[in-house]
């Protein structure tokens, strides 16, 4: 108990955007939480990362470093898309959300989804959707989410 | 019976990207048939697409024009998410598919979805996702798509 009310601490726990050095701190080792991730070489890595920061604040990977271990044990992110309707407006879509499984229960994922619907909504979005499982629905809920449609999937491999 | 016959012609409908000329095509009054598009100026509508055409492939809307009468009748749109998952894979997100309901019934909302699919093949995605109402949802099985998860939303205005 003590332990997890330390780790509660904002300096225990950083929120951040991604830097390049978070390879190093287990980031797609949490990734693959989540999903499939393959092999992904330090080239490679940096090439996604530096296209992913020409979008600027349009795309925005926010992490969780616990700073007592140097790793990132939460991350999600979000990016903006324009559109022409509602007078050309703006949506934030979230996608890859994950907390590492030895730091769940710390509301870490809350904060991880409220940095990235902030940041949509400082972009001038006026909405920010996202798509979940049915088990996690309760979650997002809890982040002042609603359901609202149903999401279609084609796969192409 | 006869025009819509000959209405299916592809020198009658004509599958292309979004061109800037097309806001004088009915292309927003198009979209009001999705939801709300407010009032967009010309200069706004220039600057969003100017904004959209710099992401190259990674942004494209497209548009099905009815060559007898310069109308645009039918239109969609995908954006390439890229990520650091499935190898630094990419996903392509279907948007703001609609056809003119005088035009329904001819195939061209299935000609659009296709149009945007293939993209998102060409463009190397592993997937390509939507979300819609439970009311579209044969149509989209119709294009290949199965039922994946929920879609989750917060209004922001």
């Amino acid at each position: 108990m003590e332990s997890n009310k330390a780790s509660t601490d904002e300096e225990t726990y950083r929120v951040r955007k991604l830097e390049i050095t978070d390879k190093n701190k287990g980031f797609m080792e949490l990734l693959q939480q989540l999903t499939v991730c393959g092999s992904v070489s330090d080239d490679e890595f940096q090439k996604r990362f530096e296209e992913l920061r020409s979008y600027g604040d349009d795309h925005v990977i926010c992490v969780i470093e616990d700073v007592s271990s140097s790793k990132i044990v939460a991350t999600g992110s979000v990016f903006i898309e324009k559109k022409f309707i509602r007078g050309c407006g703006k949506v934030g879509h979230i996608e890859d959300v994950v907390v590492d499984s030895s730091a769940r229960g710390l509301q870490l994922g809350k904060k991880v989804v409220s940095f990235l619907a902030d940041h949509a909504c400082l972009m001038g979005c006026y909405k920010v959707i996202l798509d979940c499982s049915v088990d996690n629905k309760a979650f997002y809920e809890k982040c002042g989410f609603k359901e609202k449609e149903i999401q279609m999937v084609r796969y192409f491999i």
